[in-house]
């Protein structure tokens, strides 16, 4: 199976589904597989001492996820998060931006699955991991929002 | 075991910590074993159609966890979340505050759990359930940081 | 709504349905939206120390979870966990059954999320705390399992 | 930083401190950052359909990432599990082992981490993923379990 959208078409797409924050997300690689994402770190994503706050890591791997699901499924595709599972390992080194990689897990009828690694940019030690749950309702039922 | 900081004392020491984001969230209630936060919702919190992000649900989960840690353990305390899960559940509605409540499960010497629960306000279904693990590190050991 | 099967009837299917291990589990209080389950603690559900595994916690909340969405949908009904969440909190006591009760969150057209917490009989400190999460596929289609 | 036991040290140490289940678990591959372990999977571990049952998938991911925790601090360490999160992707093959493989993403001063994948054996596609924290008490520290 392959991608519905490229990179490029993922990009774009990105941009008007998400008006407010697609800046901050820069789609790096993609595969049929994975996903690489930049999350360009701005002030409002840092706590005091320097630190990217947590709800920011959390948006950079439910993003990232999501626009594989997307890459994958096609641009009328819904898909809402059920779950997710975070571990925090390190703190992120200040003033570098974070660099996640999505592993498509499962790709189902009803459920997508993924997990992510986020790196600071030019480290090789993680300092996050990530598991995302989607829910992918059929296409025109409002109803099946959220399971 | 009593609180270290009554709920004014707690909300004023979050004004100091979190100068970016302590407007957006306010102490309700307060005692040994729970507490009741309140995310103002203002439109950097939304998404299209209105939702409240998973980010700043997320967040505010995080700082429920936080502030119940700190309530009981005082203002030296260190507390790094070192682990997330969340469930979410149902769709917020549009145009209300969400509120949640944490039960502190655990406060040992080295870790901290909470779980916490998120409405929209004047609701009793829950849009969101989430659980938080804190690293406590001792006072002063810079290099106890993330475990 | 209600209860499709009430005490005695869930107690009565679960014989059915996991003949294996049945025995270790009874039902002690069920209504509309929590469940209360007992593990009868055995031999082979110890570790070393006589502390209760963790993979005997882990079926104790599943189970507790899926009794629940059986007790409100019914006997016919499919149910396939996809994802948990677990909180070790403390060391079990050592020759105590362990008694869970389970809080059902959420019951939708396609997913069911339920948490619990896991205590030492007789203790008001709890053990663990866990989060499940089932897929509800329709009756009758094998190749919706697992999403 | 190296391994503190290799492959065979690591088996005869599990074989002691887990005489109950170690002939269900075989070490396959060890490195300094990852181990492969395979649950033998019998009678016990199945659920009506021939499925793998949710606690033995978690019995196995739990024992890889303490394994491979053992690996790299030696004998006289020791580990609690504090927190797990998995999911359950695919229905494993009837009448196949399962074959797990963890990375360690973390082994800090006071907690490591580590994920999981699990496949039933020749299958590409994964039936499960997990992710486990241990805390890490120091030694002699009995107060310290559990954090």
């Amino acid at each position: 199976m392959g991608l519905a959208l490229n990179k490029d078409e993922l990009s774009q797409y990105l941009a008007e589904v998400f008006p407010q924050v697609h800046k901050d997300f820069v789609v790096e690689a993609l595969d049929e597989d994975s996903i690489t994402m930049r999350l360009v770190v701005a002030d409002r994503h840092l706590r005091p001492g320097g630190t990217v706050s947590g709800p920011s890591m959390f948006g950079l791997a439910d993003v990232c996820v999501y626009a594989m699901v997307l890459a994958r499924k096609g641009r009328q595709s819904l898909a809402v998060t059920t779950n997710s599972s975070l571990d925090f390992l390190r703190k992120p080194e200040g003033g570098k931006d974070l660099v996640a990689t999505c592993r498509l897990l499962k790709l189902g009828r009803s459920l997508a699955v993924g997990d992510v690694l986020i790196y600071s940019e030019g480290s090789d030690q993680p300092v996050a991991r990530a598991s995302m749950t989607y829910s992918l309702p059929p296409a025109g039922s409002a109803a099946a929002k959220y399971g």
